[in-house]
């Protein structure tokens, strides 16, 4: 089982060599990498010091030593979004999960004006340990989602929409007073730290496996 | 069918006598009458002027010529609301759509932290011409609701709540940034504008008919 | 009768591909087909797929099967706008109106500084089913608007201005509170929304006069 | 011509005792007395010891040398509200126009919900050399009397009203963006203020007779 | 093991006689009940008719059938505070975390002003499988222990403070911003809402074992 | 005495060749025309139309028929600021109040933080109509001119500054809550808006002169 | 000469009795004993406890081992405010300066909008090593005292307003943007930080009159 | 000792050519010469015309006579960071700290996340006369600093950090409420003010040196 968390790069702010340096320093590891709000130019010149380094497009994320599948992977985390505008949030959620071990369920566009697709979902939902669910706007999703399971819920609110979504404070109040239990909510349009949350609450369970099989 | 619109006075902030001396003369207009925002004592201040005035005690209003069941109702409002807390809010806004001459259907407790009980009420939604939905916290039964049906939805955000609720802001923003089609917003706790907002709905219609028919 | 409502795309963070994809699907449906929020860029995108789709410049919209004229409206919508930068608001909405098989009553530039523009208009404003008022700055038409006639009116705040309309927070605010009623607020320039509600209403409106006709 | 400002208490936060014993002492400098924000009890308290000071009930004042007629008045002034509501700013603002020295004109519940009873009012608006115009809620009657005359108008938010109002700021921001010309804008229920400056503006166009008739 | 989870009642904005009606209800489910947000009036309506209920006067709680020691605890949550002004939200955790089968582990005053207490409470706070963390003011407290430790912590601002804390804005800007991983935040002053997530995250784990076994 | 008002074009989201064709138009009315917020690149659209329309490269106005120096000036009003980054606001309002026939006496640099400066320009203050006072970051340059000065104050917030000045809202605050009397507040930026309220007043002022000769 | 800090109790939210039994306990350490936000009725328990326990009616404060004159004071702070609303905040600083070994030098009621009382006491101000400012509405009294000396000033914004106050936000705002140099700010009304703040700097210094002394 | 100011340009908003005339003016003065907010292109500019001004590329400031030492500096000020993107208000910091002629100490990185690093710091921030703590996204780097000593903390919070940091407030608001003694708040992004107040409480303390040494 891969229990290391990843050495994570903040990519925003730095320059394209700076996050190329830093790369390549933490290759050395042998851990999984990890560099987040990176832009296709600076994935180049990361590329340009270490090849085998992968661009996530969507998630504008580069990785190394980081699978789509997990072969021992530390349970489930579901990602959900209610609308496409989300995906890249959600695909940085995703990439980072991945990253920290995580196995990675991707169940997308089911906004709460559609409902019937969301309910479709019930059961996929009801197999993840942690389920973050992703949405802008009045954020609604996640009261709905968390209404629906009994599962941990991380809630990201997104920056997507315009006018009186005031850069994403309408979802992220919205999930701050969720009507629905076992919400907790991230930062705005954080992806990675919603992955960061689940994969903490994964851990969690699993380390007292080990401790309830010991008694 | 009786078009007439009530006579109306907005008691917050007259005083007991104030609003007992406006009630008497309005009285004299033949038309309902309608207060709002009165408390017991201020009742009591209008029954000793106006003996037949009718308290509403979750409204927090006072009516004279209103009943129940109006004989030739304009047409029929459902007001459905989130939780109990909101009743006040939602009894301001049917106790006033009845006195514009309206039908109301309540649909109370059907938030959507448990969506079985408004999923439930689908027919009955569907039968309004147009739907109040009063909801605070993050207000999105409003989304849910529109996402529903194909009828006008007036959502009015209730100041339900404590913390990041900040006085209604998280339900306002909720509803304004709705992802589903066809809601209108009013102000917060204000049931007594959206019922404003619904009778003129069903008013138009309703001259629109008069309209087709004589063509 | 076209009741249909069109296929539609929101352009906002969609690559030119991604919306002419789109659109090329949609167009197989059969119905009118409307992208908002769309740039001459993005048109251009468009037209090489499906050479029939028509731009709209000022409203930033792309359509198909949408003409100025529908030969059978479901009713009639006034767009009402205070000053020329309101135009691209209107704009959307109104193509938005057309679209959803309205007819469309344009009445622009009578904001309230010269209030002789508007008087002159009541009559005009009296034909609608209803009025989308289009506002940025105080959003002071809404109110006075909703005062002349008894018509529901779909207030739509817009950016417009600088310093202290934070980013059109003071129509929006202004809109919630207004003194007038028969009042429904949608988003900060939100064009389609009011005209989606609006069409909403008169769709309602229409749904009704069948029922009475059974009657 | 009294041209003589007179002593000022501010009564907020001052214990009953203290606004009597300021008040007291300032009666010895022969000039006219102003204390806003008393309450009845502190008018109790400044009876006591200033026999012949007046209370002001609905502008929370209390006065002395202060009568509702200036023989030689520097000038007038228009106070013009909106609703009921806005009464007691409205008298706080004559009742210190008055102590200033200015004739008072009084144009009140003129709200633009009701347009007429403003149009009617528009000679009367005409003789005053400034319009203090007090309105809550969305605050449009700055914006429609400043648009009506070429007289500077004094805009005072007041904070009647509720939930998104947020205590007199949607009408402070409507009025901050009027599209009028001519608007200066005063605290939120600051009548005292609106008084202040609009007797210095009619002040200073008195010195400046002076001054051209001396060339 | 006691899966179950308490049936509760929200008590603000209730009246006495009503919270007591449905505490008297509830008592028949077999559950443990939890009224939160009760004063001492409320309790003696409560106790009138359920003898056996408890008050727990920090909390503002009234339960049934809770104790402080679970014979067989889901797990332990810890519930760590920075001051003793934030014990009534702490204590509200404590109870509900106690009323849906958890053990808890109360570490209060550990505020971040004083580093060396919090840092002599590694050991105990490894030891949890979920870590609650309630401060006021700057919040800091929850990113300084989520920093210490690889446990999942659910942050809960209180509206403890004055003048820019801004009711509690202050303490939830912060906990939103941590610069630390793995921090769920909840509402402002929502101890039960915390307990409610942690004990969620307990439960996951909990079920997670059950499957793992099966395997 | 040049008592007309110019014809004025609001620049801001006009495209160049909009606002030249405008321009040419109002060219025609024989009175001054004044053209806000263009740039040098509107400039040469405007200029290829109307040769002698004139840049003001500070204030990012074009003017037809307005000079610096008006033969027979309305009156005089003082544009005072506090720094240089106020400069293009401050220049906006000084070629609005030309425009508009005013004599203006330029006061610049004279903030707060260096008293002595702003002191040894007492007497010119004293000679102005109106003092227009522009400033940004705290905004108390307009408390303390109004304070030494019994003159009309109108207080220009600007946006100048950075972090907690929120794009102007602490001057703005500043000057509504200003302690000293006679101060009237506009829009934040909005020099051309101080220029008009300024004019109005000074207009006022005059028509009285008229009045008072006649009796 | 009295280096130590006092024992000190933040008497907001704690009950009379509470603070008495703290209050009696610290008495034991010998040290000044300082608790602040207390009234009347928490005096009284604390003297029923500590009979010489001494209670500061203007401060809401009780003292034990405080006086006002300190025999060996390590240093002058001078306690600046605008007008008599903020003397609580200033008595708060006062007595807590006093507390903490200070000479406290209270110069009162010398706002912007009088300048001349504030510039006859420049003097005075030069004799203290640190001034502290206390202003409500605009807070523009830090800015200038800023500038009229080269000593650092502790600025505290008071809530003392209404309206566009926002609570002390107004003065807040301005003192973060001073556009003076040396101004540190603390919370709004918070009077004992200032005085903490204050005090560290005195001690400060002396600490390195020992240092360079060695040397 | 240099106990001279530096002359300042404050370049955000001047054009190239006019920071480097102001620049080479003040050259002439003698004293050290500050420019802040400087791009690279201002930085050859001023180059052009002062050969020997030196551009400090991270703190984008050009200096003239400033050097990392000062022969002999008035005291020492620590510039403390959390995290490498604060970086650049650091240096700005610092090189305004050096050209007021203090010694700079510099700490970085030693955000609370990890504790370790900064706990290891304790005894070269004890050195300091001030401490400059520089932190983005809680803030809490200040409330963790000032609790460690007993040393004047001059906390600036900084911009960095997305979403609910909101430009920077949730540091502001944390460092305004820190539950530690001896914090004063500069502006946000505020290097340049961060090291004025320093050195000015420097400055204040060797005054009092020579004071008390004459005593
Ligand atoms: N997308 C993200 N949003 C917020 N924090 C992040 C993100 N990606 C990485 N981080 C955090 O940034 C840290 C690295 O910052 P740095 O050392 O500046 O690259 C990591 O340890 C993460 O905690
Ligand atoms: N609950 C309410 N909220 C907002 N406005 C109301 C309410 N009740 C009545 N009104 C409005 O207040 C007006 C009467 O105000 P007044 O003349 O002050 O009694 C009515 O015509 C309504 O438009
Ligand atoms: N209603 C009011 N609102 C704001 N300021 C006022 C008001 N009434 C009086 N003032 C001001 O308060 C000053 C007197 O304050 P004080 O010395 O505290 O009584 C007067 O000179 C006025 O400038
Ligand atoms: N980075 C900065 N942030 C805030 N104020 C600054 C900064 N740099 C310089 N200043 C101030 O700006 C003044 C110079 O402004 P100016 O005359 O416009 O160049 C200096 O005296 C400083 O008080
Ligand atoms: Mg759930
Ligand atoms: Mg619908
Ligand atoms: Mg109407
Ligand atoms: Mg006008
Ligand atoms: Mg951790
Ligand atoms: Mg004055
Ligand atoms: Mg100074
Ligand atoms: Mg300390």
């Amino acid at each position: 089982i891969n229990q290391g968390f990843p050495e994570v790069i903040f990519g925003l702010g730095k320059r394209p060599e700076q996050t190329a340096a830093i790369f390549e320093r933490l290759t050395k590891t042998g851990l999984p990498v990890l560099a987040t709000r990176c832009t296709a130019e600076v994935y180049g010149a990361v590329k340009s010091k270490v090849p085998e380094a992968v661009f996530h497009d969507l998630a504008q994320a580069v990785t190394l030593r980081v699978s789509e599948e997990n072969e021992h992977p530390l349970g489930t985390i579901a990602v959900v979004t209610a609308g496409t505008a989300d995906l890249p949030v959600a695909e940085e959620a995703a990439v980072s999960a991945l990253a920290m071990g995580c196995r990675v369920k991707r169940i997308f566009d089911v906004g709460v004006a559609g409902l019937h697709r969301l309910l479709s979902k019930r059961e996929e939902l009801s197999e993840a340990q942690v389920i973050i669910v992703i949405a802008g706007m009045e954020g609604a999703l996640a009261s709905v989602v968390a209404g629906m399971v009994d599962i941990p819920v991380v809630a990201v609110p997104t920056s997507i929409g315009y006018g009186a979504n005031f850069g994403g404070l309408s979802a992220l109040l919205g999930m701050l007073n969720s009507c629905a239990l076992g919400v907790g909510v991230v930062n705005i349009d954080n992806g990675f730290g919603a992955a960061a949350l689940a994969a903490t609450i994964v851990r969690s369970g699993r380390r007292d496996i080990g401790r309830s099989q010991d008694v």
